[in-house]
């Protein structure tokens, strides 16, 4: 069976890749963000995402959306994708208007596809539940749905958002079930995420959407009528002389929302799948450090070191020096030509707090 | 009154600078020794050992004894110092060669002289106390005793060697008081380092010597005549064009021994002074934090640090990088331009490991 057959028909695949990832200061950086990364394995987060949806789909039906800094690099990073596919945000906005334009080149080019989403820098483990969960929120866009896949947690995480789920099945097919979602709801206290968790009905929100073009735009239309009307406006010059001058125009107009925000939470009927693929958010440098191979002494170590009694800790070095620990426990370590981080294990989101401090600084590539 | 009227008649200072100061990795190297690092203020160890002794001596009566490999540093180091002063060990012997040699030079050159050597990598925050110290020594030492400052212990450290004093008093001078010394003492256990400390009469090894230049010729003549023999051969050589012939010759057949094995344990007359002078062999970067300035949360930081909840820590940063913790304690966070080291407070000791692991490393400089 080749590689082909198993393409689901008229499925797009969009892949916002914005975001620094803050919080992998000091590797990720502004100019070098982390979907860029080759952080898990020889190849990018990006270029794994891409790796992950081309089994869905082809790549002439992979559109990326991204900003001006960085297009150039995503270009280089996958060869196999077309030129045009490569979709430039002038300016930075939400998620919105970015799926809103992307849908609407799609449907233009496919007025039967079914789109779907997925962020540039998350990992995921488990490529057939991948698959199988995506099959699955295809059958219920069919329906007309706006779908969403929401991950069954493994601990009550108070750094996502969830989604409760119903028990209405929408769809069953041999490859899941999607269920009505109940409501989004963002990132809750600790109390109430151990609540969520006892419920066995919320689910993490990793901002995996699917749905058919016209149920998008239908919804658009009712919620954000005039991001859909700048987008048709923008995606209807697209092919034309006229698509700069349109997009510079256009776009600066449009709202910055998340398509949480702005579609997701108000939208009338939402299926969600639940689905447990080894999904991670690779959010911090502990959490990375789970993810990476480690040694006998629970050290995920990256690059060259020389250890004496370390234990529990991610090191990670550019490979420009020799780095060496001793007696150390639970701590990160990440070395980069100009810029050099040791933090403790279990405070590895307050690295966003050091980039904070460092914007007022001299040198803005640090940041 | 000037600051000449303070010298001390006839004294020579003999500044031995050997020793890398493995333990202060990666700042140290074999190429940078601890000696010629301005680790506390502005002036190197070497600059700073100097400045002392010069409060006790002219500058022409200042020998430095190096390797060939730092004179060239030191000489830059010390412009006060004269050129003929400082004495080249074609090879590393131990401190006897050293010592031997340059008590046979100074002998030539003053045969009242008084021979005061003082390590050129150790702190000693007393200046006063030193100077009283010194000149108690001195008394005791123009009785023909061989003279030893001992430091009263703060702790029971098993990292240094111990002296134990008797009763009897040698000399007693309105700037101190210079005992018989019983005995010298290896660097003992934490059992018995206790004990020594609550006896009273055990102090510490500094490695600071005071003697007539006679009285230790004496002495050589008994305990280690090849050693005598040797050097004086060499000194006398010393101001004809026999110099380098005579010392390339008779310097590798000397054997490799330090001052303490080969004279000191052995000695007839030895006296020891009790001195408190704030004094610190800067052995470790525990040791050294504890010298350095401290933050209201006792962390000493060098250099430019972004930092987040980090107390009781050292970090040393050689400028080239930004450097950012979060919630870490009890670390030393050592960054220079080719290599990093994280070690436990505790663990200050232990850096002399990872240099002998490095020592099988393609880059020589690393060490």
């Amino acid at each position: 069976m080749s590689e082909r057959s198993t393409y689901i028909d008229h499925l797009w695949a969009v892949i916002p890749a914005g975001g620094s990832g803050t919080r992998l200061w000091p590797l990720s950086r502004a100019a070098r963000p982390k979907f860029l990364l080759p952080l898990l394995g020889e190849r990018s987060l990006i270029q794994q995402t891409f790796d992950r949806v081309a089994r869905l789909t082809p790549p002439d039906q992979i559109l990326i959306v991204c900003g001006p800094a960085h297009a150039a690099a995503i270009a280089r990073q996958l060869p196999e994708l077309p030129d045009d596919n490569i979709i430039i945000e002038p300016t930075p906005n939400g998620t919105a208007p970015a799926l809103a334009l992307a849908n609407a080149l799609i449907q233009q080019a496919d007025p039967r596809a079914i789109l779907a989403s997925f962020a540039s820098d998350h990992d995921i483990s488990d490529i057939d539940a991948f698959k199988s969960s995506v099959r699955t929120a295809v059958a219920a866009a069919q329906l007309g749905d706006l779908v969403t896949i929401g991950l069954s947690p493994t601990r009550p995480e108070t750094g996502y958002g969830y989604i409760e789920r119903s028990d209405d099945i929408r769809v069953q097919v041999p490859s899941g079930t999607a269920y009505r979602a109940t409501r989004f709801v963002e990132k809750p206290n600790a109390e109430t995420a151990e609540r969520y968790i006892e419920t066995g009905r919320f689910l993490w929100n990793a901002s995996m959407f699917i749905w058919r073009v016209d149920s998008f735009a239908t919804e658009l239309r009712r919620l954000q009528p005039m991001i859909l009307a700048g987008t048709t406006d923008i995606a209807e010059s697209w092919n034309t002389r006229e698509r700069e001058r349109v997009l510079a125009q256009v776009w600066s107009t449009l709202p910055n929302v998340t398509i949480d925000t702005a579609v997701m939470e108000q939208a009338e009927r939402v299926a969600v799948v639940p689905s447990q693929m080894g999904w991670s958010d690779v959010g911090d440098w502990h959490g990375l450090g789970e993810l990476l191979e480690k040694d006998d002494q629970g050290n995920a170590i990256h690059g060259d070191l020389v250890q004496i009694d370390t234990t529990n800790s991610v090191v990670w070095s550019s490979g420009h020096r020799k780095i060496a620990t001793i007696g150390v426990s639970n701590v990160v370590i990440v070395d980069t030509p100009d810029a050099l981080l040791v933090v403790d294990r279990t405070r590895g989101q307050d690295v966003r707090m050091v980039v904070d401090t460092l914007k007022g600084e001299p040198n803005p590539r640090l940041v």
